[in-house]
């Protein structure tokens, strides 16, 4: 139980320089450390893609998905463009033709191959996509070593940028090799290895928070979405101790929660109805059982496993039907930054949302497992400065249309989740590892 | 805790009383009054209409816009189904197939005429329709007259929500009517007066406020898009003491506002490229000059006029060219609920935003001539509690995408403007007298 | 060599300069003559309107359809621009502006209103439009009175294209009000006469011919898709006496004829699917009970007539389930040939096709009733000389992807239907009076 | 220079026998025979696909093209549907899954993997495909050796049909990795040989042909499309003597062909217009000198070489220009019967066309080099006999809306290619080796 305004924000500032906000500073990084995450950020995009044959990392499985090799080849593109040819004199691109073919920028059109055919790319290969990388990699960390120091601060700044590109990358190899795998009809699997045993997840739970005028975000230096820090007056909520489960959203389907028109926001209802929603994506049945399609293949659905790849607008009708409502951004922030970042994510291995354990005293899973919608439209918070119009951050902050989501999921780099990371997708979208947190009011 | 806390909230809600929120409240009308202006604002509606011929009233001049009779129609059709369906007893419907034709919900598909095929209703004839319309006022007000006191209450809810719907289609009426005589290449005027002499506008110039913890939107009663009342932390900002000119915006485009990317949200940097959008809506050039389309007929644009007819994306980037941004929905109440809510609203039969006169100490403008783009979302307020389900408010304040605007327009029926009103368009939206208001950081 | 050449094709002959190709030539028509039948069209087609309101002239039913008022205007730009404008000397338009509104040619695009937007044009009103033909009419009427000698071919020659062109929107007009009729819930009638009592078909009887190497078309001058006169090699056949009836049509519905896949060509199969077709455009069942709409009201089937508003896809499937196949366009115009060209036309009144009645030997409704849709693809005839460009005729020609129809339906005028009148369709359409007559082979 | 009537239908009988319709008829296949030419195309198909890697085997280069390993997989499915199945006892199917995935068949749609998500097939493998080959191959080889002499006449039917498919679908691969490649901005070449020395064309010549009643096509058994063998009157008709080159249309173009609205079929005119084409397929200017993609890669245009890769509309428009015309299906079969059917076709290895070489009295080029567009469209012959409906001929025949075309391309098998070969496409598509041949009236 949390207590009243005043000590929250300062209990909150304080925590924050432990946990959440605790995220490395690029200028306090001296250049063995950037050396070795860069290294092991770059290896970890190769890892991921070995998994699977050239044939497979071709596949484009929609609109908004791209290849494998496209990912893998992009992020070097972004290594290339922003950092070693600004900084890098005398660097020799590896192919000139890459600049066009792996840009992602989206104007003018004669600068970049379209993002619609990507899968056309048979050549370059996925091994000459590789020696790519490789030629990338071999002449940053010639950079690293060479950069005179009146320099360093810049440069560490464009690399702490680069990586946490390619860490995005990362969560969307493997969410559109998913999608790839679930289109093709033989459903093959991204790794073998089964779930273990399968506990029952605790009871739900629900902890209550005092509210009051408090801050959340970063300032400078940080991701720029998260700045300024800023005061948000919240009022006195209760937030659930844990993810909504698979078998918690059955009832809520077997309640007709898909077609009872009052739960669902009038956008959604639209495209729920076109679109012929009757489940989470890669739920399906086979012979009248609930089956879920995960990147270690077909398996029954599993009731204790909080469910994903849900939408928000299903997030959103599911919390309605239940009497509740998703939490805001401050809301989620606050909470979270009481607690160390930490969960199931990407470097546990086992790329799917697991069950709720109770170790401690709640609320649960705030990092790893789904990535929580939350009610909040995506949006630069109050007195935000554009950043570096050059690398195409202040797109990433002002697209519309988004809400923001919060804690990471079971495919998301352990360190690009802490408490204040804000994450955004589009209320439609239901190809990203997203589940839901309930909040109710006081 | 802040400063000027208590003393900006109590200033504030005093005035309120006075002005902005004191909006009269259904349960304390009298049936006298209530007569008046249900007589009042239908017989409007009826007005407007009168300066087109049938013909012209049968134009649907895009998929956003609806002919004049059907407006005129579905106005009545919702006294019909949500007044006197619910209240009159032995009401006798004028047409039952009206029910079909002239409903309005989106849900489900057989139950409303599709909203595209709105021009292809030649029958029922433009007299018929006056004649439903007639049927219905005289229901309504056998209705008041006897409806038991009880019952009063929820029929005069009900009433004010379908006198304030009749309203809002009011500035539908002139809207749709000025982009169908826009699309007909005789460009036809819908009202024959010429403006009068041109004064010139005052200097722009800046006012201060301190912030602080503020409250705004009001409690139930009132329209549910403004319930509840709540706090909201404001930082100290300078508000614009008029809108933009026309000739300030000119300056914008000559120095290149519509090619320049670095200006504009992304998404409205796509949206300008693909429609060639190079100046306001109804702006046009002939003979080398520019020229503004008006319900007046087409006329020289006149610079000092309030620029309007912009999607929130031009006045996003014409505010970031200039330095400045938009104001918050708080910022623009919290200033607007210091002032008397009157101005060029429709019932000054102009038709047109005027040109700004410095009659006081500003800022000035805020009520009438163009209604002001926020940079809010629009979404429910915290802890809003959905009303009437079944009359679809709920989707008038759901419906996501959209941004907030506030103040009116020279085409918005002066009672349906207050400090709290607000209202909700998608950013690419130029069919609506919308302008620039701007505001800048301390 | 064949047998019954020689003699088929002479007997033809004779034949045809008695009925089918004795239509009037333009250059020997005297002034009076071409007087009177100006007259007599341009005042029919404003009968033609005459039943409708000015709204119900506004209206634009589909991208295939135009408002009544529109072809109106349309008819008397076609004469402004291709008689007037070029020997009317002296001539002063009626309206510069509706040069641009009236053209129908599609290229350049800037030189004429879209084909979408007719519905937009509320102005000018049904009467300016009025006033307009009235001032083509006198001009026309004074240009034949007043030009030479020398110059009367080649006006008369213009003048029977523009009459022709005039007679085909007079169909026009009356598809589409029945169309938009349609389409308006409340089912309009556009004449109130209700249908006589009805007789019996006769039943279906074969007429047997013996082909060979036969001749068809017309030498100039002639409409251009009809020209030139050609050879053609035809196999013996057998013609069915009359139209399909709508009784018959039912049988092939009855025995799921439009779920038979096999019945089917490919593009109609994808086609039928995809809009859901399962009876003609107009049929439609209430209460259990088919009922069709006509220009007359809402009415039941009749099952006697012959059924029409059937596509080509829907007349191909039908003959396929009977065993039989549609006739090609010559064995139609042999058949022809040799009979009168009277029937159920427009000059009827009747608006609507007609039990057919075995007054003689038959075979019976080659003329009027339904146009007959042919098997042959509507191409030019072989060695066919493109004609007068600059008046689009070419395009009428060469558009692709249409199939030819014979014989003319109860919205025809009289007088363009002779034995080798040429008509085409797309195979989809259904907006038109088509129907089906049966071929089989020998 | 050919005769009359008479003389020249029985010497068009003789000839066939010889060359144009000499084609092997099933029946009379010995079981060695066709194991060899079995043995034969099923590995050339193999072979076109060597050249290529795994990746470029996956690319779908748009709507209209398949992957190579799509076509490799599809057409042993076809021999185990249509074959295996039918006549194999105790055949066992290598996957079950394939049926539906290499399914080409449009209905019902939940029985077929959609073609438009061939490319997201990374598995099975090309590997896997090839096993696919090799198990159905071996199942033939045994089924031709196994079946009883009884059923032997039905299988030897089938299989060449499904030869004969397979090879349609050989020119497709080939026609396909082209387009792919191209859209690849590296521009990939498929084999490595260029050109050798190019030899000038000889100058355009015309072949006099008298005309007269004549008959084309072929009785049963034959491909469906070919059949019956029916009678046609032919006028007399001067025939070009070879190809239009690519120099000659490049004078059409710099005459601006592509920008003069009168040579345009109307169809083709909006086409062009939307879609910018201004040269055929595959030339494109770099440097302000015209290139071209072929095959072998990039190089300089050839203005010698018979241009390719026009659409229909281009074809007919150049034909315009030039004041002559395209050949009618019957015209061209006359004049190809009377030579022998080889020429530059697939089996040559030259992957494009060849300059014309005058080695005999002409005309040239009839077989081989590019398809040639007839200004006839594609249809049953009359009195054509639907066959066998389970294997999809029919569809084949009769889909609507595309010309014939003759004589085969430099990607064209060269044993489907005789005299009385028919080949359809619909008039927009430039991806195939299409080309033109002149035509004159006498």
């Amino acid at each position: 139980m949390m207590n009243g305004l005043r000590s929250v924000t300062s209990d909150h500032r304080d925590r924050a320089d432990e946990a959440g906000r605790a995220a490395p500073r690029p200028e306090t990084d001296s250049r063995p450390l950037i050396t070795s995450r860069f290294r092991r950020i770059r290896t970890l995009s190769s890892q991921l893609a070995a998994r699977l044959t050239p044939e497979d990392q071709m596949v484009q499985a929609g609109p908004d998905c791209s290849p494998t090799k496209w990912h893998l080849a992009h992020t070097s593109w972004f290594l290339e463009r922003f950092v070693l040819e600004r900084f890098a004199t005398g660097y020799t691109a590896f192919d000139d033709r890459f600049t066009y073919l792996f840009n992602a920028l989206t104007e003018p059109a004669d600068t970049c191959h379209p993002a619609s055919q990507r899968a056309l790319l048979s050549r370059p290969s996925a091994d000459e996509v590789q020696l790519y990388r490789d030629h990338v990699n071999a002449a940053i960390l010639r950079l690293i070593a060479d950069v005179p120091s009146a320099q360093w601060p810049a440069v560490a700044r464009r690399l702490d940028l680069a990586l946490l590109h390619e860490q995005k990358h990362q969560e969307l190899i493997l969410a559109d090799i998913k999608q790839a795998f679930w289109m093709n009809p033989l459903r093959p699997a991204y790794h073998g290895t089964g779930p273990g045993a399968v506990p029952a997840a605790p009871g739900q739970g629900w902890f209550q928070h005092g509210g009051g005028l408090v801050e959340i975000g970063q300032d400078t230096p940080a991701p720029e979405a998260e700045t300024p820090r800023h005061p948000v007056f919240v009022a006195p909520f209760r937030f659930a101790g844990r993810l909504v489960t698979g078998g918690e959203y059955l009832e809520f389907m077997e309640d007709r929660g898909y077609t009872r028109r009052e739960l669902w926001h009038p956008d959604g209802w639209t495209l729920a109805q076109r679109e012929g929603w009757n489940a989470p994506l890669y739920w399906f049945k086979r012979g009248g059982v609930w089956h879920q399609f995960t990147l270690g293949g077909t398996r029954l659905l599993d009731v204790e496993e909080p469910v994903c790849h849900v939408s928000w607008y299903e997030a959103d009708a599911f919390a309605r039907w239940d009497g509740r409502r998703l939490p805001t951004e401050a809301e989620w922030e606050i909470v979270a930054a009481e607690r160390m970042p930490t969960g199931n994510l990407l470097d546990h291995g086992r790329y799917h949302p697991a069950v709720a354990a109770a170790r401690d005293t709640g609320p649960w899973q705030l990092f790893g497992d789904t990535w929580e919608w939350t009610q909040s439209a995506f949006a630069p918070y109050p007195r935000h400065q554009p950043g570096d119009m050059a690398i195409g951050e202040y797109a990433d902050v002002a697209i519309g249309g988004r809400f923001a989501l919060r804690g990471g999921s079971a495919l998301t780099p352990a360190d690009m989740v802490r408490a204040t990371t804000r994450h955004a997708l589009a209320p439609h979208v239901r190809l990203h590892m997203t589940g839901i947190r309930l909040v109710e009011d006081v």
